[in-house]
């Protein structure tokens, strides 16, 4: 961590635009001077209270205000949280992409299903290899994680180095490929390092990762064991060499291998394509073949491992997928294990497919993509940088990753917990957090972008909570006389037919208000809706303990 | 297994009328000629997709067609899931209640707030008592599970005698009172036992569930370890141990102690009425006093464990509570799991209080209250009944049971995979199911029980995707005229101020449709309704890729 020379008066910004808060939205400006970089540029799933949402983005407004500064976007690895808003961010602020072959292929079919892949630049890049963008240089190295081609990041700027793993862990066997470049990290270290930015998702996790390659072990225990159906296998879609390895357990093992669900087939195809995956000869058939094969020789490879409702395993499980009935002798294997939030999701699953009298086998058959805490105290002791990052996690996560950095010997002041929106200016002399710029997440509600706000997801609550009472008035333009009305409409609220008593009482009360305004000469409009709106919603709530959305509307004749 | 002498000719009827398909709804019959007896009338909390539903309870349609035949409900112990739904079934089929103590004082506070206290016999039961109903005596067993006064049932009937573990675990050393009664197990089951009815909620854990007091000794090294700010403890209100446990350590290491959270309040009240927490004195202080007395000398028991939003924990992480506000130098103990589906709320919590700079604890802090597989195998061992009924889990829990019960040496034909609804008749000789008769949840929204079903939660769940648009239009009385409108209101579709172009274009769309319709001479009402919903759903969706309900409403002048 020695001084650099001439060292310029520049320093470098940090600027997280999301991923700090929550997983998902991954995106980092790196800016010096007239340059800004982006590291990544991910979607969130969303929330379960937002209601309709199809998928989050983050907020681009600071690169959209220094889109003439913007030289690229450098992508770490082809996961949805780390490329999935790209097409959204793309249309926005154009620049090229860089990343290495399976993520620009990836990245290339996104491009292609939203019309953007003839405006966009994209350059494939090697592990090792480096790329000049404005005051930076950014060197790709290669990493481990739950898909292949991962990379970390040495962006190097005249203010110092910054190491960003992406999400990573430490294979000393993968299923292909190298391992982890951990000389390279340790040399880099050497040259002196500003800060490392690091995973945390695993950072509560004591030990190791286990390797990829145990899996496949797991997989050739089973395969030997059940022997008299088929083997159903789910698994995460862009687990290539978790692929690779059911592919050739199944090979080994005489069975045909069938793939099955959209985003499956897709990254298979695509990593087939690119020669990620070399697949036996005559293993590989079509769905519709499955027919032709004894169950004792068939094995499908499906997505669903998260019991995802639309996908392919859950239309198998509930009856409902075209090709594929579950049979009683089929074994059914979960290699993942439920991030998060789906866990009843996939409970319920397991139990439609027990309920057909299979075999569903659910443990020792995942390996998580991500370091543990030893191997995060490896990377920070081959790194040493002097400031600590903590990246990619809950804030739970990240301060996981600060206590172990603490046990390394840092203190607080160089370990920077920081918020999406900081910027943070550092160079090897001083680090602070000079201001906050805009973030958050845009909703994308069909074709929508950002038009669905706070507003119309609180209406939304309220309409699922209680649903929603309608009245309707038709009042005589000039006398305010009632001309036909009120009426109500309900949806979502009771039962109608069988609630006609409430309903008719509901009709009268809503009959006597408008009396008693009438008699009191109220005419203005916004008075009678709010009238008619509380009376209506305090004789509800006495009689059903609900509280509907409740609509006046009033026309005029 | 013996044969009994002078076998009746009548069989005994096992009716499970809920908790086989789900967590909770737990509620058997069990019938022998002229005489019912239920056993358990639990609730379940809502599935998310029951949007706006509090709670479900039974459908108890077979016990109010046999209502004559009714003669008590026995309940095994205190808990939601076992309880919850009695103020509800018993306004349709009263009967008395028997239970062990501090159960029926937890009964006995539901019926007061539904203003059944008079109307409803209660009866409190020892371990160790038999009561006599009808044709059958039942026999209250102790055992040890997460709220004191537990109790395995033995069913006494002609045909044979039923045990049934109620929710269940081993404890040699509990915490109060005496550990699960073996001996009376195995003396039961050598008179010859037809069937066990076993909970199933751990059946997939290898091992033995640790003894509550391993949480003691946990206790009291956190409290020595963290001696400078408050400590705040959050876990299951209904664990009176577990409370009990907590007011000792911090008795022991001279801190005050407050209970918050409304459930906590009032089973620590009704528990210490009752003799079954004995708390040293000036320990309990009142929240109003904490601040009378430094950070390092109070300790919080608090609700909120499952990260409920509207729990005390929840609104201290949130800054919303009342009465206490979170520092950075309190230490945080979840003494609790996540039930599965809570994982990200009891996540959002946590994150919330690590950002206010607090320690949290959430690990070896907790210990389940259900038997794990061994001790499964210990009851077989002990009851061997001729019929294995695993119950009390989802299906995937009760195979895990069966796959232990077959482990033991029983077939498939004595293990009993029943499913709510399903009637079994059995004796000594045989076994079979005989019919299905109706079961199901019923929803409680507000005051309303039932009246919210299937087509109100589509109706919700349309709402709570894509909102509503509601079209309106006053047309003159035989002419077909229009008089006002075509008007458009929306909620929950668009943001309406940034999506003028959008309605006003819809508004057009209308607007065509009715002049089309007009030039066609059509004017049935459910026509022009179909024609305008068509018309503009179609429109919508081009432009949005949304399906708002569409609700056209006609006024007549």
């Amino acid at each position: 961590m020695k001084k650099l020379n001439n060292e310029p008066a520049s320093k470098l910004k940090v600027i997280p635009l999301g991923g700090l808060e929550q997983i998902g939205l991954n995106i980092t400006a790196f800016e010096y001077e007239d340059s800004i970089v982006v590291v990544d540029c991910g979607l969130a799933f969303p929330e379960d209270d937002m209601l309709g949402i199809d998928l989050c983005i983050p907020d681009i407004s600071y690169l959209k205000d220094n889109i003439e500064k913007v030289k690229g976007f450098v992508i770490t690895h082809g996961h949805e949280d780390h490329i999935g808003a790209l097409p959204y961010v793309l249309k926005e602020v154009n620049a090229p992409v860089y990343a290495t072959k399976l993520t620009i292929g990836l990245i290339d079919r996104k491009l292609e299903e939203h019309g953007l892949i003839k405006n966009v630049r994209r350059k494939v890049i090697r592990h090792g290899q480096s790329i000049n963008l404005g005051q930076f240089r950014i060197e790709f190295i290669k990493t481990n994680h739950s898909i292949v081609d991962a990379s970390a990041l040495a962006i190097y700027s005249p203010a110092g180095i910054v190491v960003h793993t992406g999400d990573f862990k430490v294979d000393y066997t993968p299923v292909f490929g190298d391992a982890i470049d951990l000389q390279r990290f340790g040399e880099i270290g050497k040259k002196g390092v500003l800060a490392l930015m690091c995973d945390s998702t695993n950072a509560e996790r004591e030990g190791f990762t286990k390797s990829e390659r145990t899996i496949g072990k797991v997989f050739d225990t089973l395969f030997a064991e059940h022997t008299q159906g088929r083997i159903i296998i789910a698994t995460f879609a862009s687990n290539v060499d978790r692929v690779r390895q059911i592919i050739n357990t199944a090979y080994k093992y005489g069975r045909k291998v069938v793939v099955e669900g959209r985003s499956m087939i897709n990254i298979i195809e695509t990593a087939s394509e690119m020669g990620y995956l070399d697949i036996p000869e005559n293993t590989l058939i079509d769905i519709d073949l499955i027919k032709n094969y004894p169950d004792e020789k068939v094995c499908v490879v499906t997505t669903g491992s998260q019991g995802e409702s639309m996908a392919a395993l859950s239309r198998m499980a509930m009856n409902m997928h075209k090709k594929i009935t579950i049979k009683p002798n089929d074994t059914i294997i979960f290699s993942s294990s439920p991030i998060p939030g789906n866990e009843k999701a996939v409970s319920r699953i397991i139990n439609e497919l027990e309920e057909k009298g299979t075999t569903v086998i659910f443990q020792d058959t995942h390996v998580s993509g991500h370091a543990c805490r030893e191997e995060i105290k490896l990377i920070y002791s081959l790194v040493k940088p002097k400031y600590a990052i903590p990246i990619h996690g809950e804030f739970r996560h990240r301060m996981a990753q600060a206590s172990i950095v603490k046990e390394l010997g840092y203190d607080d002041e160089h370990i920077l917990m920081m918020h999406s929106g900081d910027v943070v200016e550092m160079n090897m002399e001083s680090c602070k957090t000079v201001k906050h710029v805009p973030t958050g997440s845009v909703f994308v509600d069909g074709s929508g972008v950002g038009d669905v706000g706070n507003i119309v997801l609180r209406d939304r609550k309220h309409l699922a909570e209680d649903g929603i009472v309608i009245i309707v008035l038709t009042l005589q333009r000039g006398t305010g006389q009632i001309l036909a009305g009120p009426d109500i409409v309900s949806r979502g609220f009771v039962y109608v037919r069988e609630s006609d008593a409430l309903l008719e009482d509901s009709t009268e009360i809503l009959r006597d208000i408008m009396d008693e305004l009438a008699d009191r000469g109220v005419s203005d409009w916004s008075k009678i809706k709010s009238s008619l709106k509380d009376g209506l919603s305090d004789y509800l709530w006495k009689k059903t303990k609900r509280r509907p959305m409740i609509l006046p509307i009033i026309m005029e004749v």
